[in-house]
Protein backbone atom coordinates (compact mmCIF):
# COMPACT_ATOMS: atom_id res chain seq x y z
CA UNK A 1 0.00 0.00 0.00
CA UNK A 2 1.18 3.36 -0.56
CA UNK A 3 0.24 6.67 0.74
CA UNK A 4 0.66 9.43 -2.04
CA UNK A 5 -0.94 12.71 -0.82
CA UNK A 6 -0.34 13.05 2.90
CA UNK A 7 0.68 16.47 3.26
CA UNK A 8 4.23 17.81 5.28
CA UNK A 9 1.93 19.15 7.58
CA UNK A 10 0.08 15.71 8.79
CA UNK A 11 3.40 14.31 9.03
CA UNK A 12 4.74 17.19 11.21
CA UNK A 13 1.59 16.54 13.13
CA UNK A 14 1.90 12.40 13.36
CA UNK A 15 4.29 12.72 16.23
CA UNK A 16 2.20 14.85 18.19
CA UNK A 17 -0.24 12.63 17.99
CA UNK A 18 1.78 9.27 18.31
CA UNK A 19 3.27 10.93 22.20
CA UNK A 20 -0.20 11.55 23.27
CA UNK A 21 -1.49 7.69 22.31
CA UNK A 22 1.12 5.85 23.81
CA UNK A 23 1.20 8.29 26.77
CA UNK A 24 -2.61 7.51 27.35
CA UNK A 25 -2.01 4.09 26.42
CA UNK A 26 0.52 3.86 29.48
CA UNK A 27 -2.33 5.51 31.65
CA UNK A 28 -4.39 2.67 30.83
CA UNK A 29 -6.72 3.63 28.01
CA UNK A 30 -7.74 1.36 25.36
CA UNK A 31 -9.92 3.65 22.90
CA UNK A 32 -9.67 7.56 22.69
CA UNK A 33 -12.26 9.88 20.87
CA UNK A 34 -10.43 12.44 18.27
CA UNK A 35 -12.11 14.78 21.41
CA UNK A 36 -9.92 13.48 24.03
CA UNK A 37 -6.96 13.42 21.89
CA UNK A 38 -7.21 17.00 20.91
CA UNK A 39 -8.34 18.13 24.51
CA UNK A 40 -5.29 15.77 25.92
CA UNK A 41 -3.21 17.92 23.14
CA UNK A 42 -4.54 21.08 23.11
CA UNK A 43 -5.30 20.64 19.41
CA UNK A 44 -8.33 20.56 17.32
CA UNK A 45 -10.56 17.61 16.79
CA UNK A 46 -11.19 18.04 13.45
CA UNK A 47 -8.44 18.61 12.41
CA UNK A 48 -6.93 15.07 13.69
CA UNK A 49 -9.89 13.14 12.13
CA UNK A 50 -8.77 14.40 8.96
CA UNK A 51 -5.59 13.74 9.09
CA UNK A 52 -5.94 10.14 10.48
CA UNK A 53 -8.04 9.63 7.35
CA UNK A 54 -5.17 10.28 5.04
CA UNK A 55 -4.45 6.96 5.90
CA UNK A 56 -7.74 5.10 6.16
CA UNK A 57 -7.68 5.11 9.51
CA UNK A 58 -11.57 6.05 11.02
CA UNK A 59 -12.63 6.36 14.77
CA UNK A 60 -15.81 4.40 15.73
CA UNK A 61 -19.04 6.52 16.42
CA UNK A 62 -19.26 6.68 20.37
CA UNK A 63 -15.94 4.51 20.68
CA UNK A 64 -13.10 6.43 19.05
CA UNK A 65 -10.49 5.39 17.95
CA UNK A 66 -8.61 2.28 19.37
CA UNK A 67 -5.52 3.08 20.38
CA UNK A 68 -2.96 -0.11 19.51
CA UNK A 69 -4.19 -0.44 16.28
CA UNK A 70 -3.42 3.33 15.84
CA UNK A 71 -0.26 3.53 17.60
CA UNK A 72 0.97 0.84 14.68
CA UNK A 73 -0.67 2.35 11.78
CA UNK A 74 0.97 5.57 12.41
CA UNK A 75 4.67 4.25 13.28
CA UNK A 76 3.96 2.15 9.89
CA UNK A 77 3.40 5.37 8.10
CA UNK A 78 6.08 7.01 9.76
CA UNK A 79 8.35 4.31 8.83
CA UNK A 80 9.41 4.34 12.65
CA UNK A 81 9.03 0.43 12.09
CA UNK A 82 12.08 -0.58 10.31
CA UNK A 83 14.03 2.77 10.60
CA UNK A 84 15.51 2.94 13.91
CA UNK A 85 18.90 4.02 14.23
CA UNK A 86 20.30 6.81 13.80
CA UNK A 87 24.36 8.40 14.22
CA UNK A 88 25.58 11.88 15.76
CA UNK A 89 27.79 13.74 14.36
CA UNK A 90 29.68 16.27 16.76
CA UNK A 91 29.44 15.67 20.57
CA UNK A 92 29.92 18.85 22.05
CA UNK A 93 26.96 20.30 24.59
CA UNK A 94 24.05 19.58 22.10
CA UNK A 95 25.67 16.30 20.92
CA UNK A 96 26.20 15.23 24.54
CA UNK A 97 22.68 16.43 25.50
CA UNK A 98 21.04 14.63 21.88
CA UNK A 99 22.86 11.15 23.53
CA UNK A 100 21.42 11.87 26.94
CA UNK A 101 18.12 12.76 25.45
CA UNK A 102 15.52 10.47 26.96
CA UNK A 103 12.66 11.06 24.65
CA UNK A 104 13.78 8.85 21.82
CA UNK A 105 13.02 5.72 23.41
CA UNK A 106 9.00 5.97 22.77
CA UNK A 107 9.38 6.08 18.91
CA UNK A 108 11.76 2.98 19.03
CA UNK A 109 14.44 5.05 18.05
CA UNK A 110 17.97 5.29 19.36
CA UNK A 111 21.41 7.02 18.69
CA UNK A 112 23.04 4.21 17.54
CA UNK A 113 26.58 5.78 16.18
CA UNK A 114 28.72 9.15 17.75
CA UNK A 115 31.14 10.95 15.77
CA UNK A 116 33.38 13.51 16.60
CA UNK A 117 37.24 14.82 15.23
CA UNK A 118 38.24 15.67 18.77
CA UNK A 119 40.94 13.01 19.86
CA UNK A 120 40.21 13.90 23.54
CA UNK A 121 37.02 12.73 22.82
CA UNK A 122 37.30 9.82 20.45
CA UNK A 123 37.37 5.97 22.24
CA UNK A 124 35.22 8.33 25.53
CA UNK A 125 31.39 6.51 26.24
CA UNK A 126 28.83 8.57 26.77
CA UNK A 127 25.66 6.89 27.90
CA UNK A 128 27.42 3.34 26.23
CA UNK A 129 28.42 4.90 22.78
CA UNK A 130 31.62 4.85 22.66
CA UNK A 131 32.71 7.73 20.12
CA UNK A 132 34.09 7.24 16.65
CA UNK A 133 36.46 9.51 14.81
CA UNK A 134 34.77 11.61 12.15
CA UNK A 135 37.39 9.97 9.54
CA UNK A 136 34.74 6.68 9.99
CA UNK A 137 31.79 8.10 8.78
CA UNK A 138 32.10 5.80 5.39
CA UNK A 139 31.43 2.96 7.83
CA UNK A 140 27.95 4.23 8.25
CA UNK A 141 26.67 2.88 4.93
CA UNK A 142 27.64 -1.37 6.05
CA UNK A 143 25.98 -0.37 9.37
CA UNK A 144 22.89 0.24 7.49
CA UNK A 145 22.49 3.53 9.57
CA UNK A 146 20.94 6.02 7.01
CA UNK A 147 19.95 8.73 9.40
CA UNK A 148 22.01 10.74 10.91
CA UNK A 149 22.06 14.09 13.36
CA UNK A 150 24.93 16.58 12.51
CA UNK A 151 25.21 18.82 15.69
CA UNK A 152 29.02 20.33 14.70
CA UNK A 153 30.05 24.14 14.70
CA UNK A 154 28.55 25.69 12.13
CA UNK A 155 31.62 26.51 9.97
CA UNK A 156 31.64 22.28 9.60
CA UNK A 157 28.08 21.86 9.21
CA UNK A 158 28.47 21.46 5.05
CA UNK A 159 31.61 19.16 5.09
CA UNK A 160 29.94 17.13 7.50
CA UNK A 161 26.64 16.53 5.70
CA UNK A 162 28.47 15.57 2.37
CA UNK A 163 30.66 13.10 4.36
CA UNK A 164 27.06 11.51 5.57
CA UNK A 165 25.57 11.70 1.98
CA UNK A 166 28.95 9.66 0.97
CA UNK A 167 28.43 7.48 3.66
CA UNK A 168 24.88 6.36 2.24
CA UNK A 169 22.51 8.52 5.15
CA UNK A 170 18.96 9.09 3.33
CA UNK A 171 17.83 11.61 6.07
CA UNK A 172 19.65 14.35 8.18
CA UNK A 173 18.53 16.09 11.18
CA UNK A 174 20.39 19.80 11.50
CA UNK A 175 21.00 21.47 14.13
CA UNK A 176 23.73 23.86 12.92
CA UNK A 177 21.54 27.24 12.31
CA UNK A 178 22.86 27.47 8.56
CA UNK A 179 21.71 26.21 5.23
CA UNK A 180 22.98 22.55 3.96
CA UNK A 181 22.78 21.89 0.40
CA UNK A 182 22.29 18.38 -0.25
CA UNK A 183 21.44 16.11 -3.41
CA UNK A 184 17.34 16.06 -3.71
CA UNK A 185 16.52 12.38 -2.27
CA UNK A 186 18.17 13.44 0.74
CA UNK A 187 15.90 15.06 3.40
CA UNK A 188 17.00 17.09 5.85
CA UNK A 189 15.38 18.53 8.82
CA UNK A 190 16.72 21.34 9.91
CA UNK A 191 16.13 22.85 13.82
CA UNK A 192 16.58 25.98 14.27
CA UNK A 193 16.32 26.71 18.26
CA UNK A 194 16.69 30.24 17.28
CA UNK A 195 13.68 30.35 14.86
CA UNK A 196 11.74 28.60 17.49
CA UNK A 197 12.32 31.07 19.79
CA UNK A 198 11.22 33.88 17.03
CA UNK A 199 7.30 33.02 16.71
CA UNK A 200 7.35 32.75 20.29
CA UNK A 201 6.62 36.48 20.34
CA UNK A 202 4.22 36.59 18.29
CA UNK A 203 1.33 35.20 20.65
CA UNK A 204 2.78 37.22 23.48
CA UNK A 205 0.54 40.64 24.40
CA UNK A 206 2.65 43.10 24.15
CA UNK A 207 0.30 45.84 25.85
CA UNK B 1 -3.15 47.99 13.19
CA UNK B 2 -4.17 44.78 14.42
CA UNK B 3 -3.77 41.54 12.30
CA UNK B 4 -6.24 38.35 13.54
CA UNK B 5 -6.66 35.81 10.93
CA UNK B 6 -2.92 35.18 10.01
CA UNK B 7 -2.81 31.10 10.60
CA UNK B 8 -0.21 29.51 12.80
CA UNK B 9 1.46 27.85 10.21
CA UNK B 10 2.02 31.03 8.45
CA UNK B 11 3.58 32.06 11.58
CA UNK B 12 6.03 29.14 11.37
CA UNK B 13 7.14 30.19 8.30
CA UNK B 14 8.03 33.83 8.80
CA UNK B 15 10.83 33.39 11.13
CA UNK B 16 12.12 30.82 8.09
CA UNK B 17 11.27 33.61 5.59
CA UNK B 18 13.24 36.24 7.95
CA UNK B 19 16.28 34.03 7.26
CA UNK B 20 16.21 33.24 3.87
CA UNK B 21 15.63 37.73 3.54
CA UNK B 22 18.63 38.83 6.19
CA UNK B 23 20.85 36.28 4.13
CA UNK B 24 20.12 37.76 0.68
CA UNK B 25 20.13 40.79 2.21
CA UNK B 26 23.99 40.04 3.12
CA UNK B 27 24.69 38.77 -0.22
CA UNK B 28 23.86 42.48 -1.42
CA UNK B 29 20.43 41.36 -2.66
CA UNK B 30 17.57 44.68 -2.23
CA UNK B 31 14.74 42.87 -3.83
CA UNK B 32 13.83 39.58 -4.25
CA UNK B 33 10.79 37.79 -6.22
CA UNK B 34 8.59 35.26 -4.70
CA UNK B 35 10.49 32.71 -6.83
CA UNK B 36 13.75 33.43 -5.76
CA UNK B 37 13.09 32.99 -2.39
CA UNK B 38 10.87 30.11 -2.89
CA UNK B 39 14.01 28.36 -4.81
CA UNK B 40 16.53 29.66 -2.25
CA UNK B 41 14.61 28.02 1.07
CA UNK B 42 13.68 25.04 -0.92
CA UNK B 43 9.76 26.39 -0.61
CA UNK B 44 6.92 26.81 -2.41
CA UNK B 45 6.45 30.60 -4.30
CA UNK B 46 2.97 30.60 -4.10
CA UNK B 47 2.80 30.05 -0.27
CA UNK B 48 5.18 32.59 0.19
CA UNK B 49 2.90 35.35 -1.78
CA UNK B 50 -0.30 34.42 0.27
CA UNK B 51 1.68 34.11 3.41
CA UNK B 52 3.12 37.46 2.99
CA UNK B 53 -0.53 38.76 1.56
CA UNK B 54 -1.78 38.28 5.16
CA UNK B 55 -0.26 41.18 6.56
CA UNK B 56 -0.58 43.18 3.63
CA UNK B 57 3.05 42.60 1.58
CA UNK B 58 2.29 42.57 -2.19
CA UNK B 59 5.51 42.04 -4.62
CA UNK B 60 5.61 44.56 -7.89
CA UNK B 61 5.73 42.69 -10.38
CA UNK B 62 8.95 42.20 -12.54
CA UNK B 63 10.78 43.47 -9.30
CA UNK B 64 9.39 41.23 -6.30
CA UNK B 65 9.59 42.93 -2.70
CA UNK B 66 11.95 45.04 -1.70
CA UNK B 67 13.79 42.79 1.54
CA UNK B 68 14.62 45.87 3.77
CA UNK B 69 10.72 46.91 3.99
CA UNK B 70 9.80 43.18 3.92
CA UNK B 71 12.65 42.42 6.89
CA UNK B 72 10.71 45.12 8.68
CA UNK B 73 7.23 44.43 8.47
CA UNK B 74 7.77 40.43 8.94
CA UNK B 75 9.76 41.75 12.62
CA UNK B 76 7.26 44.03 13.18
CA UNK B 77 4.07 41.38 13.02
CA UNK B 78 6.14 38.47 14.95
CA UNK B 79 6.95 41.40 17.30
CA UNK B 80 10.57 40.60 17.59
CA UNK B 81 10.84 44.28 17.24
CA UNK B 82 9.72 44.68 21.08
CA UNK B 83 10.27 41.45 22.67
CA UNK B 84 14.22 41.03 22.62
CA UNK B 85 15.11 38.89 25.93
CA UNK B 86 14.81 35.41 26.71
CA UNK B 87 15.73 34.02 30.04
CA UNK B 88 17.03 30.53 30.35
CA UNK B 89 16.86 27.74 33.01
CA UNK B 90 18.74 24.71 32.87
CA UNK B 91 22.35 25.22 32.10
CA UNK B 92 23.41 21.49 31.87
CA UNK B 93 24.49 20.83 28.54
CA UNK B 94 21.50 21.75 26.43
CA UNK B 95 21.17 24.81 28.10
CA UNK B 96 24.67 25.91 27.68
CA UNK B 97 23.92 24.86 23.96
CA UNK B 98 21.81 27.77 23.71
CA UNK B 99 24.05 29.85 25.66
CA UNK B 100 26.26 29.68 23.06
CA UNK B 101 24.05 28.83 20.44
CA UNK B 102 25.02 31.47 17.25
CA UNK B 103 21.64 31.94 15.80
CA UNK B 104 19.83 34.09 18.35
CA UNK B 105 21.42 37.18 16.67
CA UNK B 106 19.38 37.65 13.08
CA UNK B 107 16.19 37.60 14.69
CA UNK B 108 17.91 40.38 17.81
CA UNK B 109 17.45 37.95 20.07
CA UNK B 110 19.71 37.29 23.22
CA UNK B 111 19.62 35.04 26.34
CA UNK B 112 19.65 37.94 29.17
CA UNK B 113 19.76 35.46 32.05
CA UNK B 114 20.23 31.88 32.89
CA UNK B 115 19.68 30.45 36.16
CA UNK B 116 20.64 26.77 38.03
CA UNK B 117 19.94 25.70 40.96
CA UNK B 118 23.27 23.61 41.22
CA UNK B 119 25.51 25.26 44.09
CA UNK B 120 28.74 24.27 41.61
CA UNK B 121 26.81 26.48 38.87
CA UNK B 122 25.13 29.57 40.26
CA UNK B 123 27.71 32.68 39.75
CA UNK B 124 30.15 31.26 36.73
CA UNK B 125 30.01 32.94 33.85
CA UNK B 126 29.09 31.45 30.59
CA UNK B 127 29.03 33.41 27.24
CA UNK B 128 28.81 36.48 29.11
CA UNK B 129 26.14 35.45 31.32
CA UNK B 130 26.43 34.99 35.05
CA UNK B 131 24.43 31.84 36.15
CA UNK B 132 21.77 32.91 38.92
CA UNK B 133 20.00 30.56 41.65
CA UNK B 134 16.56 29.22 40.04
CA UNK B 135 14.83 30.51 43.31
CA UNK B 136 15.72 34.29 42.15
CA UNK B 137 13.45 34.01 38.91
CA UNK B 138 11.17 35.96 40.62
CA UNK B 139 13.72 38.53 39.64
CA UNK B 140 12.35 38.23 36.14
CA UNK B 141 9.03 40.30 36.05
CA UNK B 142 11.12 43.16 37.55
CA UNK B 143 13.85 43.42 34.42
CA UNK B 144 11.10 42.79 32.00
CA UNK B 145 12.29 39.88 30.66
CA UNK B 146 8.54 37.99 29.57
CA UNK B 147 10.53 34.79 27.74
CA UNK B 148 11.90 32.14 29.12
CA UNK B 149 13.65 28.89 27.80
CA UNK B 150 13.28 25.66 29.92
CA UNK B 151 15.96 23.14 29.52
CA UNK B 152 15.91 21.48 32.91
CA UNK B 153 15.57 17.90 33.59
CA UNK B 154 12.12 16.28 32.75
CA UNK B 155 11.18 15.58 36.03
CA UNK B 156 11.45 19.41 37.04
CA UNK B 157 10.42 20.91 34.13
CA UNK B 158 6.20 21.78 35.45
CA UNK B 159 8.31 22.29 38.52
CA UNK B 160 10.12 25.66 36.53
CA UNK B 161 6.83 26.38 34.21
CA UNK B 162 5.02 26.98 37.35
CA UNK B 163 7.52 29.31 38.74
CA UNK B 164 8.30 31.60 35.33
CA UNK B 165 4.33 31.40 35.13
CA UNK B 166 4.53 33.39 38.61
CA UNK B 167 7.53 35.06 37.58
CA UNK B 168 5.09 36.83 34.73
CA UNK B 169 6.59 35.09 31.96
CA UNK B 170 3.91 34.91 28.87
CA UNK B 171 5.99 32.64 26.33
CA UNK B 172 8.02 29.51 27.00
CA UNK B 173 10.14 27.50 24.65
CA UNK B 174 10.30 24.24 25.99
CA UNK B 175 13.14 21.78 25.35
CA UNK B 176 11.80 18.77 28.16
CA UNK B 177 10.42 16.11 26.40
CA UNK B 178 7.25 16.48 28.39
CA UNK B 179 3.73 17.93 28.45
CA UNK B 180 3.93 20.99 30.72
CA UNK B 181 0.27 22.61 31.61
CA UNK B 182 0.35 26.85 31.69
CA UNK B 183 -2.67 29.15 32.15
CA UNK B 184 -4.19 29.71 28.66
CA UNK B 185 -2.66 33.48 28.48
CA UNK B 186 0.89 31.55 28.33
CA UNK B 187 2.22 30.56 25.29
CA UNK B 188 4.34 27.50 25.11
CA UNK B 189 6.54 26.00 21.98
CA UNK B 190 7.78 22.31 22.94
CA UNK B 191 10.70 21.54 20.87
CA UNK B 192 11.16 17.92 21.29
CA UNK B 193 13.91 16.67 19.50
CA UNK B 194 12.61 12.84 19.45
CA UNK B 195 9.56 14.43 17.39
CA UNK B 196 11.43 16.25 14.95
CA UNK B 197 13.65 12.99 14.27
CA UNK B 198 10.65 10.58 14.23
CA UNK B 199 9.43 12.70 11.38
CA UNK B 200 12.78 11.87 9.45
CA UNK B 201 11.96 8.28 8.32
CA UNK B 202 8.99 8.44 6.42
CA UNK B 203 10.29 10.46 3.67
CA UNK B 204 13.22 7.55 3.16
CA UNK B 205 12.94 5.24 0.82
CA UNK B 206 13.21 1.92 2.20
CA UNK B 207 13.59 -0.12 -0.34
Amino acid sequence: MRYHKIPDETIRRLPVYLRGLLFLSEEGYKSVSSQKLADFLGLNAWQIRKDFSYFGAFGTPGVGYKIDKLVKQVKKILKLDVLKKAALVGVGNLGSAVLAYPGFGIYDFRVAAAFDNDPKKIGRKIENITIEDTSKLQTLKKRKISLAIIAVPRDSAQKTADALVKAGVKGILNFSPCHITVPKKVKVITIDIAMDLARLPYYIPTR
